[in-house]
């Protein structure tokens, strides 16, 4: 089956079967795909939170609105952004492209003067919206993942950010909550699984120049 | 192959391969990936352009700083994002659910509520980030799709927005470019594609709650 198959399958899941959890090896799947996400420049602006924990759960249910999925699919994963985003940050990322590369740091002076100006030419405001840009990207790359393992996920925007910055302490971090996806596998319950998918005509969504 | 290995794979293209275009078939598979994307509450607030036109990609280059890839890859993919979603928006895609789905349109009134809301709770700005951050997430797919398909892509986000915004005519539509995509086959002699591929390690980029 293709991806778009795959894609066809899948739905916003609502409703978790709470007694099936991923396997450590599908959720190491998940995240592997997480990880291997493109971002601007590669610098992978944000963290990935892996909730289990269910106390922690049951707050951040309450910060979603009462959602259910917060707390009955297998994980939730919070895509964290950076907030902090600095000179340092960039000159890590260079340190982890040498060492990656086995590189001279010398040799990457060019690349190096693209990614702080790349940080240094943004305002605060721009470089967090940049970074909660690019965790979206991670979203997309999550969502396609998990159907092509036939796992279900739920990506969702409503919750209250500060909330969940709070409970999950990511302001010390320098983190800010930006999106999240519940992820597990559908209950048979869940209505919406059954409802057909709706998107736009291809006429409509695409201009062909 | 699992999508993993394929996104192992992938890497960010930057030399295209001019005589090898995809095919109807590829091109079709790419666009119904982009179409399967999610976005919040479905309302795919944003317009795919499928940019072919020699001439047009000739001054999209210009305006994206002389990049080969947008010239030479075999189609330059451009996200634009929504700038007027207004209830009229809203209705169109309670409408399109009511087609889909083949219900009452009068049964629909509790999600045509939350989705005037969604639009008339957010000011202009917010409601042209939202729907810019749907955007990447269908990118995320895009570059998942194209992996899955043995394509190459080549995410972009160096390019001048206003530039591009006139040159396609998209202002008058409503829309702002927000986030590009090259696809099509590398170049044998693109260097990047030799290059070992520069990720986080997991302990740094996960956080298990």
């Amino acid at each position: 089956m293709s991806l778009v198959d795959k894609l066809k399958w899948r739905y916003a899941t609502k409703k978790f079967d709470t007694a099936k959890k991923l396997t450590q090896e599908q959720l190491n799947q998940l995240l592997e795909a997480i990880q291997l996400a493109p971002s601007s420049i590669g610098l992978q602006h944000y963290k990935v939170l892996v909730v289990e924990n269910p106390e922690v759960r049951a707050k951040l249910r309450e910060a979603a609105y009462g959602q259910p999925q917060v707390t009955d699919a297998s994980q939730l994963i919070v895509f964290a952004a950076e907030t902090n985003m600095d000179e340092a940050y960039g000159k890590k990322f260079i340190d982890l492209v040498a060492q990656t590369r086995n590189v001279e740091r010398g040799a990457l002076a060019g690349l190096e003067g693209m990614v702080l100006n790349a940080i240094s030419s943004r305002t605060h405001e721009q470089k967090v919206l940049w970074a909660q840009k690019q965790a979206y990207i991670a979203l997309g790359v999550l969502v396609s993942a998990a159907a092509d393992l036939g796992i279900d996920a739920g990506p969702m925007e409503g919750f209250d950010p500060a909330k969940f910055d709070e409970i999950l302490g990511l302001k010390e971090k320098g983190l800010t909550s930006t999106v999240i996806a519940a992820v597990g596998f559908r209950s048979e319950e869940d209505a919406f699984s059954k409802l057909i998918k709706v998107r736009k005509p291809s006429e409509e969504l695409f201009i062909h120049v």
